[in-house]
């Protein structure tokens, strides 16, 4: 504790690497946590399995 | 916010599609929610992670 | 399953009763599921544990 | 209910199976419930999609 | 890692206690987990916020 | 989208307002997210409905 889980599209490594290394950063300097307490999971989901306003994300065409 | 998080089995986007519309609609008629706050997320599990009653689904036999 | 969790502000009973009726009705007509295998969890946050854009929504004024 | 979501790494189906009897059987135990009232989910993430103490799980080397 | 979550309605210390305790030696004697890497977390919902079959669990009367 | 879910231990407002404010502003810079697409939700617990290695929180005395 803390854990972080974090619903998003799917990303490179490079970006969550660097996120989570960010985030880890904010609750030490913030809470004064330990950073080995701190666990960030990416639950990644595609355009077909998530909606906004009531449209699927593969549905949402710009323009 | 809302935010709906649905652990399901794997259904076909059409299905998806359907029930994130009628979702959407509900939160907007009996909450007054705009429809673009309404954010759904398809969790979707299969038959080798996830047990009811203690047994995996994938060893639930009928009959 | 399905199970669904919806993150949410407060709301009166009433509501999400009417809600969690609707939506449960909808994975009866869309998926054909059972509606007893249908469970709804409402979680509730307040405006002191929730942001958007990096606001708080306890410091979020209108105007 | 009661729901169980488990967030791991992944895992053979054998130990899944052996994990979720003995999970169940603790509630049906400790708490009186119904084994076919305990769901246990299983959400298996990478080592690409997780990080402790600010570092992935795919580039923590030991040593 | 592993982290568990359990939804349930709200139970004695004592319960969770001994839940707990059992959740974390199974993982230990199945998965071969170091007991200190097992988090368990119990996110208690009432009958006021929680429904099964389309009917809050306060709505739900016996008989 | 993103949505972050947090389950941390009870926290003053001020180190909550301080930490969304932080990790809404690494979806930006990193992801090049747009601010109003990040919401982060604090799901507090205590030392009574949380474990690790075993031990409810409220019994892990120092010393």
């Amino acid at each position: 504790m803390p854990i972080v889980t974090i619903q998003q599209f799917p990303r490179d490594l490079s970006q969550k690497r660097e996120l989570a290394r960010r985030i880890t950063e904010a609750f030490t300097e913030v809470y004064g946590a330990k950073p080995e307490s701190v666990q960030v999971f990416f639950s990644e989901v595609d355009r077909e399995s998530w909606a906004k306003g009531g449209v699927m994300g593969c549905d949402n065409t710009p323009g």
